[in-house]
């Protein structure tokens, strides 16, 4: 009587995965998301103690869409070393107009995984230097993907990876190697943030990787690491010398993200946010000069869950 | 990799129903909610216009249980006219050691139905007065699941249903009798009011349903419709006269509660409010004089959906 709910395993979506088509998804997202067409209440979070653990679950609705979604992403960090996932994840897409579910995506935390490396992409084209190399801080998941998608917007470059795990930074690189793209290994964080001109951070961290000064001028910064509150990963007194800061979600970074932590610093005010959909719409104009440092603060939103969901029931649905 | 995800349908959920299991799993989840045992942060939200819906997302975790549990309900109420069911759920239940989904109960909304059946009737049990019917007032599933729920902890009395649509009313008191339960259709609110000991409120409205005025001193309410913001069943000032307040959450009753709309008017302190989980386990003992007025304001907590999840989980798992 409620109609059939489709019930969609990775196996059937990680053919369909096509990063040209996700980073459109994404960036049409974060645009609705500064245009203010998305009914996307904050995020609701449980943590755990023993073992340490998280879920979020992200929901939201796009005006007019046929379709909302709820997210829901769980991150065990102890589990790796019981030979087991960190992230699950799975996506429930529900009809807008009966509030029927239609669709499960049993992601394993692809998707959120997917759409992060698209945001992260999108992010650091916007005010990126002409020249230096990509920099990835961390060695998990999200970091790797990343050396594999900025080269989608930023062309090809240098790519750098560093980690605290000297041994699975270089396994990394060594991985990607293997799959035909240069990537090293940097015996230092100083060493990845002297020769970047974009770094990425991609750590659980929860207190900053590195101090402000270490930061060269001309430096582009996208933290990624940052989705719930008490983690942090880059220093507060950065944001007070930053040329441009651009979030994701205004509310989300000043809840959660760097921008908050730095907000609640009193290092920068909560009024030099700038949604980077307003900048990759073209509404909001920046000009990098030479020596700028910015920093995109991605706390991840529900908005690139909606559409990554979005993009892939209409790729099970059949050719485009 | 991440272990498989039993996905259960409301074929295999339904012959394992049994009330008094139900009734002691939600007694549980309300007394556990009282020992602050439960994470559960507020319940997400969404809401649509066109068509009118919503869909409410509650979650939390117990402390030291096995498994956590998302519950997703939406209630698009146009959808009668359209031959679809107003309301649709699901819950999914996750390892709380590894945050690994393990079920997807596709229950359709049952369970939610179930589980404020069971709410009510322990809310109906704690100070009902002696005699008097029981009054719902109310043509919908929750009206329909009090009417046979009831009885399990007040025992047998006269039952007395009213709706706005007549036709409605008589047409559950018929389907009652043929099920071998007397249940009579009322002419008036006011007969219903003036005849009742216990009166529970099971509409979506969004104004009071009476004044308060026509409650009869020494009446029980139990008022379970407003579960979103901007619905509203119970007229302010009945709590300003009310011997005893009790809710089955605090914060969710002053966020969107008859409660909180009471509170908000200044009819009634926060402070009042009783925990009702409190009194189930005895830690709070209430008396009843025999004209007193006492409201219970059920809002359905995040707790109940573990519970009854849980719950069926084990029952699925084979006999006890």
């Amino acid at each position: 009587m409620a109609g059939s709910l489709d019930i969609v395993g990775i196996e059937r979506l990680r053919p369909l995965l096509d990063r040209r088509r996700v980073l459109a998804a994404v960036r049409d997202a974060l645009v609705w998301q500064s245009q203010g067409l998305v009914q996307s209440p904050l995020p609701g979070q449980l943590q755990f103690r023993e073992p340490p653990g998280d879920c979020h679950i992200k929901f939201g609705h796009v005006a007019g869409a046929d379709t909302f979604a709820v997210k829901i992403a769980t991150g065990f960090y102890e589990n790796a070393a019981r030979g087991l996932p960190s992230n699950h994840g799975l996506v429930l897409v529900f009809d807008a107009r009966t509030g029927a579910p239609r669709v499960l995506l049993q992601d394993e935390g692809w998707l959120t995984a997917w759409r992060t490396a698209a945001a992260t992409a999108l992010a650091a084209q916007v005010l990126a230097p002409a020249t230096g190399a990509i920099g990835v801080v961390g060695t998990g998941l999200q970091a790797s993907l990343a050396l594999e998608w900025l080269p989608e917007t930023l062309g090809d470059r240098p790519c750098l990876v560093w980690g605290r795990d000297a041994g699975r930074a270089v396994a990394l690189a060594a991985a990607a190697s293997r799959a035909g793209r240069a990537v090293v290994a940097v015996a230092s964080l100083e060493e990845l943030l002297e020769r970047s001109g974009v770094v990425v951070t991609a750590t659980p961290s929860s207190a900053p990787l590195f101090p402000a000064g270490s930061v060269r001028p001309g430096t582009h910064l996208v933290a990624l690491g940052a989705d719930s509150p008490g983690k942090q990963e880059l220093p507060t007194d950065l944001f007070a010398g930053a040329a441009h800061v651009l979030v994701d979600d205004l509310a989300q970074a000043l809840d959660h993200g760097d921008f908050g932590a730095a907000v609640r610093a009193g290092s920068v005010a909560a009024e030099r946010a700038v949604p980077l959909g307003a900048v990759l719409s073209g509404r909001v104009r920046l000009q990098r000069a030479r020596d700028d440092i910015s920093i995109v603060d991605l706390t991840g939103i529900a908005a690139e869950d909606i559409a990554i969901a979005a993009l892939f029931c209409q790729l099970l649905d059949g050719p485009a």
